[in-house]
Formats: structure tokens, sequence, C-alpha cells
């Protein structure tokens, strides 16, 4: 099959990193107001429709770009020798862009000042621990989906989103885009700026240990798709 | 594949749309007897039953109509030219029958007065952007699924649904014909007649814009499935 | 394909039955105990665990018996012609008995009097024309999805009923079966049994209508699946 | 198919039932912190999150190690013949070892003390009922599927725990391996460990019984595949 043109594919993450984080900061947003104070029943709604839009944008712009919206994808894909370098700094760059994007039309849809910068503290070790297992989870769970059923790609990261907003004590991150972004937005789903390198480095970390373990699941990591 | 005589399709159509407004308004009129006045669980109700009718409603209908149920779709394929400008305005018509039917059966099914109008203000500019965008989502979803993976539409529009719900201001009426129909029950869905002009022009605006984004995502608008 | 026997479907029926009001009756408990009084709470888990039992047994008892699980299915299919009139008859009556015994099996997990019968009162206009209404949409759904995807059967009646938990008032029996074993529980999914025949009898109502509705959608009767 | 090599299983099997708990206790911690003593919440989002990394978990490791991440499933498959006795020996091994690790990794991910040992009685004849049904159930769903419509077992096993979760009143353990490691905790999802070997004897009775059961719904269990 041959790749769609890279102007398209770099729309396709721009608009998929775009909806993902209004997905995401909109319904913490949503979810806050509405709870009174329920945090529980605010991590459920914003879990629920995190899962919904990630599986909507993963099947419709999987086609055209591979639907990474995660710098930490892109370079594992890199790593494998899936993409080139030029391709996954350009997927890389539109995928900060478009999360910003994301996070202010969130802000303008709910009538909130455009620029903002979070004050919630995300931080200490037990938290790291989390984006890293996070992390490397959704790595594994892409490249094990895309070996074996890759029609499942969606769902199975849809759902492990979803699950892992609540099983981690850092509600899952796992991307450096929607970190970068999450430190622009003083609501619900927010990241202390000084808080977001540790976090990413976690990711880095995952990542790197998801490459690590799935060669032994499976004979080659070089006949990997 | 030849369509089904328009009869059938029209009466798939009205059923359709009924039965999304039981859903909607039916579904909001239990969730929020119940919820005693925690909005969050209530629209969490709404958001999952809305959700799970439409996936039902798209899956069984759709053979036989397209499953539209929406005057916005509707004008999509028709300016798609998947569709004849008779047929288009047969269907927005049954549509809009449908919908105020739907509302009515819902009022009998929860023993309320037949003919309301809403008093819920929904307007502004933070909510007229979230309807443009809820439907440039929806409108972007439908295409893109119908020519990538037809037999997931169902499930896209389902979901995409759900987490909109969450992530708008609005939550993302982004159907005319539920906003008409919506005006006429002065229940946890409801919205002020007042307000349906600018609703539906935000609604047309993100359709508009799906249809200028889609061609640069695929090679030709004109292949469009 | 041929019929497994009749012994092996009528197993298949019973025990697809009792498990089904495990889960209906032993979530309602379940969620009961837990909610606090917050009904909306234990209705939005009943209607999830409902569904997802649903799902599963549809899925695989459905190869052994075609999953009815349900009288007014049963019937359906009778009236259609696609099952005999003796074999109606025995898997109506095992459906109830299958009923009944998960019902009394659900008491027994929660250390709750094994015979009981219900006090909560379930009557009136409202609450029959919502059973006419769910037992329409069942068996109207049931005979889509028949036709044009019998693979999504199970995921079609799981997510209308947990949807039409929510959109009736009645929370949607539509099973005269379930209806008639839920009058022998006084928990969270009772129903007095002096309610029951109005609620079978607009059940019944609900699947004639169906059955009528049908071949105006799609060409004849006679070469429904 | 030949099958990939043991130490791949084994591989598989550790970090899907690490995975597994993970998500069981650590979603636990998180919704037992949030929900401010409100139960059904907290069961909901642990149910919710438990059903979507079961999910997940055996699409992605099924195609290396059939995805048992459970003794008693284990021993289903030994008396089945489909596995040999050393490879069922290491198999469960493993899973306990993978049970306790991914408790740890929970409590380390929330910054609690690593041992633990649960104070939470879980015991009675009502709740041992509720194991054996929940695990016969769960032994009949994998084997049906497996049977009929293999590519739905994730699916399947998913919503069937989703559901248990809601109508046994012991929550459904389920799985001697998941029961051992959550002794081991003191959160939400603690067992007692002196309640520990009623709960496992019932699951074994449990997986006795949907043994003796499921020729009697297909003609011949040596022809199970």
């Amino acid at each position: 099959m041959t790749q769609p043109p890279l102007r398209a594919r770099l729309i396709a993450e721009t608009l998929g990193t775009t909806f993902l984080l209004i997905g995401v900061v909109g319904s913490g947003i949503m979810a806050d107001r509405l709870a009174q104070g329920n945090d529980a029943v605010a991590l459920l709604a914003n879990a629920i429709a995190t899962g919904c839009i990630l599986h909507v944008l993963i099947t419709t712009l999987g086609p055209v770009s591979g639907a990474h919206f995660n710098p930490a994808v892109t370079l594992a894909f890199r790593i494998k020798r899936e993409i080139g370098t030029r391709d996954a700094c350009a997927y890389t760059t539109v995928q900060i862009i478009g999360a910003v994007l994301g996070v202010w039309l969130a802000h303008l849809m709910f009538d909130l000042p455009l620029l903002q910068f979070s004050v919630t503290a995300r931080s200490g070790p037990a938290q790291w621990l989390s984006e890293a297992i996070a992390t490397f989870g959704l790595v594994f769970v892409i490249f094990a989906g895309v070996r074996h059923r890759p029609d499942t790609v969606p769902t199975l990261v849809a759902l492990y989103i979803t699950g892992a907003y609540w099983f981690t004590s850092s509600t899952s991150f796992a991307n450096p885009a929607v970190t970068l972004a999450r430190a622009m937005t003083d609501t619900f789903a927010g990241i202390n700026p000084a808080n977001v390198p540790m976090f990413i480095l976690a990711q880095l970390c995952g990542t790197g240990l998801a490459l690590l373990l799935l060669p032994h699941l499976w004979k080659s990591a070089a006949e990997q798709k």
C-alpha cells in the first residue's frame, strides 16, 4: 500500500491531536463543572469521553497517517524503522501544535481565557512510575495490536487509556504532546508546567522498556509488521 | 446495489429519528428524575443511552435509508451528490416529523404534558462554537468511516456523540431536526426555541467546514464513495 | 445448517434465562446496596451489567438455541414460522423456569430469603406504553439484525436494552418470562405480581406492532431470513 | 498453527497477570480515593477499568500464550487435554508471580507500603456460591467463545467480568491467582488471607461444574476445538 502524501498525513496528525485534546480537556471541564466535587464521577466521564474520541480518531485517521497523535509512539515507530527521521520530526511538530490548538478550542467552547497555565502539581516517584508503566503499556498494546489484529487497534488503544486513567495515580498522560498541552490549561486535566519534564522523561523510559520487551514475545523485532 | 424504494427509506428515516429522540429525551427525563441534582451522573446516563440507541438504529436502518436521521448529514450527502434534491427534501421533512413524534412519545411514556416548549437557555458564542465543532466532527466521522470502514460507522457515530456530549459546552446537538424537536420539551434535554436558529446556523457552518476539509485528507472529493 | 437437538437447545434456553435473571436481579441488589439512595447510579450499574451479560449470553448460546430467552421473541419467531409450535411451547416453559431459577440464585448469592414477592408498583398507561414501545423496539432490532448483520445481534440487543433501561419509564422489562420472575423478588428489580398481566399484555402488543411494521421496511416478510 | 516457545508464553502469562492485577487493584485504589464513600461509583469505575484491561490483554497476549492469566482456566484446558501438565504447572506458577508483582506495582504507583495483607472479610456461603457461579460462568464463556467465535473471546471475558462484578455478592474474583494476590493488598480490592482457601475451593467447584455441563450443549467434548 502506498502511503498518502506527507501533507495529508500531517493534516491528519494535526486534526487528530487537536480533537484528542478537545476530548480530554473539554470533557474534563464539563465533568468538573457538573460533578459538584465528586471527582470519581468526573474522572469516569473524562475517561469514557477520552476513550470514545480516541476510538473514533484512530479509526478515521489511521488509514491516512497511522494515527500516532503521540511523539512517544512516533519515536517508537522511528526506532523500529517504520517512519523516517524527517517525517517523524514533522509528525512530532504538528502533534504539539495540534495539541495546543485543541486546548485553546476547548477553552473557547467553555468560555474560558485562552491562555492559561496549570497550577496542579503532579509530581513524585509514584506518579513518574505511573507514567512509565502507562506508556510502556500503550506502546506494547499498539505494537502487539498492529502485529496480530490491526483492525482492533482503535478499540485496544481506547480501552487501554480508559482503564489506565483509573489504574495509575497520574491518570495516564502517556503522551509528551498531550503533557505539554495540558500544562496550558488550569482546569481538571491540567499539569503544572514545572512537572512536565519528568512526566515526559518517564514516558520515554516506558517507551524504551516496551521496545526492549517486544522481541522477547515474538520471534524477531525485524519481522514486526 | 439497488436502493430500497423511497417509501421504505422514508419509513426508516422516520422510525430512526423517532427512536433517536425517544432515546435522547426519554433518558434525559429518567436521568434527571433519579439523579437528585447530580447533573454529572445524569449527563453520563444520557450520553450512554444516546450512544446505545444510535448504534442500534444506524446498524438496523442503515441498510434501508443510509440512517441519516439528521438534515445536516442529508445536506452533506446532497452536496456530495450522493442523494437527489427531491429525496433530500423528503428525508429532511420526515426527520423533523419523526423527531417531534419521538419527543411526544417520550412525554407520554413519562406521563408528561404532550405539548411543551423549553425555557432552557442555550446561547452565546461558546455554545455556537461548540455546535460548529460538534457537527464538523460528526460529518467528518461519517464520511471518513463510510470511505474506509463502512461497517464501523454505527460504532463511530455512537462513540463520537457519547464523547461529544462531554467535550462541548452545548452537549452536542449537532443535528437541526434534533434541535427543533428538543425545543418542544421542557425537560433535561430541552432548548429554548429562541436559541434554535443560531444552533442550526452553527451546525450548518460545521457541516460546510467538514466538506471543505475532507478532500485535503484524501486525493479527490469526486472519488468519495 | 442442521439445528442442535431440542434437548441441547432447551438446556441453552434455561441456562441463558437463568444467567439473564442473575444479571438483572443480582446487579440490582448490589447496586441498591452500594448506591446509598442514589438511584441514578444504581440504574446505571444495573443497565451496564444487564447489557454485559446479554451480550455474552447471546454470543455463546445463540449458536445452540438462537438465544431467545424471551417468550415474546419466541412467539415472534413462531409467527414468522421459523420455529414450530411444540418447540416454541417448550422454549417458553424453560424460559420461565430458568428465569425463576435465576432470581432464586441471585437471592442465595446475596443471602436473601429464597421466596419473595415484590411490592413495587409498576402500573399506569405511561408504563404500559413504555413496555409496548420497548418490546416493539427489541423485536424490531432482533429481526433487522438477523436479516442484515447476524453477527451484530448480541451487540444490538445488549446496547438496545442498556439504552432502553433509561429511555422508558418502566425500565424496559420487554420480556414476559423476565416480568414473571421479577415479580418474585422484592428487591431493586421487582414488580408487584398484580402489575404483571398488563406488562405482559403491553409487551405482546409491542411484539405484534413490530411484526406488522417489518414487511414495510423490506420487500417481503416471506423472504425474511 | 505451531505454538510459540514456552519461554515467550510464560513471559506473556506473567505480563498479562501483572497488568490484570495493576488494573484491578490500581483502579480500586483510585476509585476508593475519589469516590468519597460512594461505593457504587467506586465499583462502577473498578468494573469498567477491569473490563477494559482484560479486553486489551486477551487480544494482545492471546496469540502468544492463550491469555489464561488464571489457574482455574489453565486447569480447565489441562482437563480438556489442550495443555500438558508441565506447561500447566509453569503457567500457574508465573500467574501467581505476575499477580503479586501487579499488586506491588499498584502499591508503588499509589505511594503505598509494598507489603500489605488485607483485613477485608469476604466469607460465608453466599459469597462462596457467588464465586462458584462466577467461575462457572467464566469457564463456560471461554470454552463456548473459543468454540464458536474465537475472535470474540476478549470481548466476552471483558463484558462477563464487568457484569459479574455487579451480579455476585463477592464481586467475582473467579481466579485463584487473583484471589491470592488480592490477599496481599489492604485496599478496595483486598480479601483477608484467611478467606482465600474457601474462595479458591469455590472457584474450582465452578470450574468443574462448567466442564461437566459443556458436553451437554455440544455434541462431544472430545471435538471441543
